[in-house]
């Protein structure tokens, strides 16, 4: 094959209590990556779309090009690669923009190669491909940018990922605002050392999460969705958090929490029960009374990255 | 109603990850209580039974005396109480010994008053009841003892848990070595912070457990019952737990971890794929190694405490 094109769409990372282990995938936004032979060893990155000003072209920091480069040394390909991405997930938005890039780059490269191998041999090459971003490889986004629907990364070395279905009527509601977080600063606040006290809650609020996803039971699941560990710190980086998840409960939200590292603010919700888009406006609205203009994305939950 | 009796199980918490959080129900072995109403106003207790001569017979200092005043209270009951402990579950175990008479009190208690309240009243009674023999009330093994099944703790005050069913060919093996392991002790060796990281592992790895139980998926619940914070500290004053712990893996256990506090190990097996009673004999025969004389319990996961 000479090439291939890959989409991926927007993630949310964490979901309170589980920092660094739970992602839920949506269905869109979406970024699409496309790669092609080259002759030589070259790894050529073009970016278009939103915020692509910003992001690096060298294929060593760019969370694209090192996710290819992480599929080639899986298939042991020696090959020029051009790749393009398309940015439809906001950079530095908390939505997973770089693990998007590096889903898809991951899948279309795979794809180009003839590479066959299990979903968590490419998610560990996605994760690869976020140190480009985070310094670190992780996976809480790019497994449910691979996988779909709700995911607990349980091992990164090797990759060890559940992959549980939520009911069909759940829906994301993230609301991001016109703040820009920086990825690296959000986890450099962050304790280092937590009360034992705080493992034991985030442990029984995250296992409720989980029994309640599979007993199809949305309340309970929203109501397990806290944390005291790294949602208060992170919510101080977001100007009006409180506001906006206040308004998002009393529009119908389940819960509301910061999205990864923000400044998305994550609401679920149970469209059964209330109406997702009321939710939306209502957290458009109170970011604006803290004079912060935002856009909303209304979303089912995804079923992760396509190759095409 | 003149008198009641009820009988609850033994208990294991923790299971690895899940410290105060999770716990399993046995089918046996059992503590009964049997309470009546008296003139006046005082409690008297009675035990016999397991280790029946270590037990304080003060109500304030005996587990199931202050369950049963715990349940008075919530009942506004003013009447003295007569309280027959027999202990089927020996004490200092590691298997919920107080807790197991501390649920049977309450249930039984609640049951002579006509007391008709919910079963996470009845478990915040017992676990009051259990601050008698811990220092604080916990509700890590009251919960199964009433409940049944496996049981997430996710608040104790209020009382919320989450009660899941797991599959029947699970089989729970616990191996109780003839050695002392103080509750108080065992708990005050703890750390008191821990890093990040381990907080994000126990959560990958607990609500792993928690999805695998629910999809029926013996194998992976095993696997995830991992803990690098509570278990290493604990296993130190059990004498081979490794090599207890080898043994019940190498005759075919999913996982083994301390018990609650400790001294008894807990295997974990699938009935289907191996013989638990076998897992047994090799537990029994790993602590004969380091000259512990041990007995063993082998049971399926039981219905939780039942007023008679």
């Amino acid at each position: 094959m000479r090439e291939a094109t890959a989409s991926a769409p927007a993630t949310s990372a964490n979901l309170g209590p589980g920092f660094d282990s739970f992602g839920i995938c949506f269905e869109k936004p979406m970024d699409r990556v496309w790669v092609r032979r080259t002759r030589g060893s070259g790894v050529a990155i073009k970016v278009s779309g939103r915020g692509a000003r910003g992001i690096p072209r060298d294929p060593e920091r760019n969370t694209a090009g090192r996710a290819a480069l992480a599929v080639m040394r899986l298939a042991g390909a020696e090959t020029g690669l051009e790749i393009r991405v398309w940015k439809g997930v906001r950079p530095g938005s908390g939505l997973g923009s770089s693990a998007a890039s590096a889903a898809a780059a991951a899948v279309a490269t795979a794809r180009l190669l003839g590479l066959r191998v299990g979903k968590e041999e490419l998610i560990g090459a996605a994760a690869e491909g976020e140190a480009a971003a985070a310094g670190d490889p992780h996976a809480d986004n790019v497994a449910p940018a691979i996988l779909g629907g709700f995911t607990i990364v349980r091992s990164l070395r090797p990759v060890e990922v559940i992959r549980l279905r939520p009911p069909s009527r759940m829906r994301l509601v993230a609301a991001l605002p016109d703040v820009v977080v920086n990825t690296a600063y959000a986890r450099k606040i962050l304790p280092r050392e937590i009360p034992l006290h705080m493992m034991v809650e985030n442990v029984g609020h995250a296992s409720t999460m989980v029994a309640a996803l599979l007993k199809g039971d949305l309340e309970l699941f929203g109501s397990a969705m806290r944390d005291e560990v790294v949602e208060p710190v992170r919510a101080k980086l977001i100007p009006g958090f409180e506001d906006v998840r206040g308004a998002a409960l009393s529009a119908g939200a389940v819960a509301a929490t910061v999205s990864g590292s923000g400044p998305a603010v994550l609401a679920v919700a149970d469209a059964a029960r209330c109406s997702p888009a009321r939710v939306g406006r209502a957290m458009e609205r109170a970011f604006e009374g803290h004079r912060l203009r935002c856009e909303v994305v209304v979303s089912g939950v995804g079923r992760g990255a396509l190759a095409s």
